[in-house]
């Protein structure tokens, strides 16, 4: 396995690759790699013939009162789990590597990135979409692996191939969850002892309000008024949003006619904000 | 030589010229070609195995106002110079191929898009910049020919290509112009006869400004009010802009120290909207 800082290195060896034919799998990551990122890395390795995964904390998609100055990072630790996983190539490029001084161009998205973290964080997914478009040329993949965590950048970064033309298959892969439940996320390491405790109630109340949508309950303020009683029945919790929304679109609906529709929510955990999510066709 | 009008067909094609390892030229168009664009073809022929020639005339980068539905189109004489030139592939899609009914991404640009063209056309550059994305997704050229003329054109593109690291080297061709001066444009064919002697004025009032500069004036406030009152002596004609900029940030300058420093001129010619330029590097 070979870490690379520089975009001519990276580039350099996909043109190798590709002169023999080999499928690319990529795997873009902030870092501080969990069981998730391990699941879309051992996924791309099972499918392509060479895996690049990019270790990189943007901050382009960080707001000016987030956590891009905290964000925890570990390059050994993952380099380690990307070994054993049988990636090829980790591409951990330097700020002043991925953006020149005069910097300018942006990939920008409207409708789907307006609602859910787009609202709190406007920014986000302008930084998403402008670095992932990088990484994409970049590493120039056949098929790039996200996680179902990340529901709305999921959506927008397929539309982003879309809408571009990329010729490029994106593949979406399960949520990896702690055995109690919590979803697996490198901020997970911000909760103290007490705050993970309460944070099981994301998990816990996204399936409730399933069951009671298979109930019978399929108007969504019914359904959201609960969770969002539930949610904030802790005072160390605080909803950021609770919404049920067409997956591939992102937007919210009235009532829940498709069984693929998505419940997704943004909690605060202290200081900590934690997304989750669930599909209503999931089995019970 | 193939007309298509499908992007998958392109891409079909593209990818089996890629496993013989040929080299891509690509000249993005709005069609209705002159010997500008014939100039551009013949090179990206001259330098590569194959030719893609883009036949688009792009909503995106027209303004409400603006000339889309009576932009010059002759798809038939088009393919005949095209195929005259070495070309292998025209693409020549539908609005509806372009863009799916729910399109909602955009490349965009600061600084570079602030000046000049993009003061009068404030949507202009985010939609050429959107569609040649697009277009290089579609066509993966190697190389892809732009003209001089449109200075903040190719500038845009540089940076786009820069920015976005996409693997593709951007190359600018001269200015091809009608024996009188006049820059080759496909816009000349909306002038009457007194509207195109007119129009003459533009190339000449550059050339005199080249000259005065060379004769020692270098301020740029100068040699700014000098053109627009040539410019302006013929009430035919009204001054859109006229700036002298850094070629590579299309930046106004105070002074002209940099001899390859750039002259951009629009100048409306009766309901004409003309552009021209010249380098002050340039032989007399």
């Amino acid at each position: 396995m070979k870490i690379f800082k520089e975009i001519k290195k990276v580039k350099d060896i996909v043109r190798l690759w590709r002169l023999e034919d080999n499928k690319i799998g990529f795997v873009p990551t902030m870092g501080y790699l969990h069981e998730g990122h391990k699941s879309l890395i051992e996924r791309a390795a099972a499918e392509n013939d060479k895996v690049i995964v990019s270790i990189y904390v943007n901050p382009m998609q960080f707001g000016p009162k987030e956590d891009l100055a905290s964000y925890p990072r570990d390059l050994e630790r993952d380099a380690k789990i990307c070994e054993e996983a049988g990636v090829d190539v980790i591409f951990h490029p330097d700020n002043s590597e991925m953006y020149v001084p005069d910097f300018c161009t942006y990939v920008d998205m409207s409708i789907i990135t307006e609602e859910l973290c787009g609202k709190s964080r406007p920014v986000h997914f302008r930084g998403v979409c402008t670095v992932v478009a990088k990484l994409f040329h970049i590493t120039s993949p056949d098929r790039a692996y996200f996680g179902q965590k990340d529901a709305q950048q999921l959506a927008v970064i397929r539309k982003m191939v879309e809408d571009l033309n990329f010729d490029i298959e994106v593949i979406g892969c399960p949520i990896v969850r702690d055995q109690d439940g919590l979803a697996k996320s490198s901020r997970n390491t911000y909760l103290s002892p007490e705050e993970r405790t309460s944070a099981l109630a994301l998990n816990q109340t996204l399936k409730k309000a399933r069951e009671l949508f298979w109930s019978g309950i399929n108007k969504t303020d019914e359904l959201i008024k609960f969770m969002k009683t539930e949610l904030e029945e802790d005072s160390r919790r605080k909803v950021d949003y609770v919404e049920i929304v067409e997956p591939r679109t992102m937007q919210p609906i009235g009532a829940v006619t498709e069984k693929n529709c998505c419940i997704a929510i943004a909690v605060w955990v202290g200081k900590t904000r934690l997304i989750d999510n669930i599909s209503l066709d999931e089995k019970l």
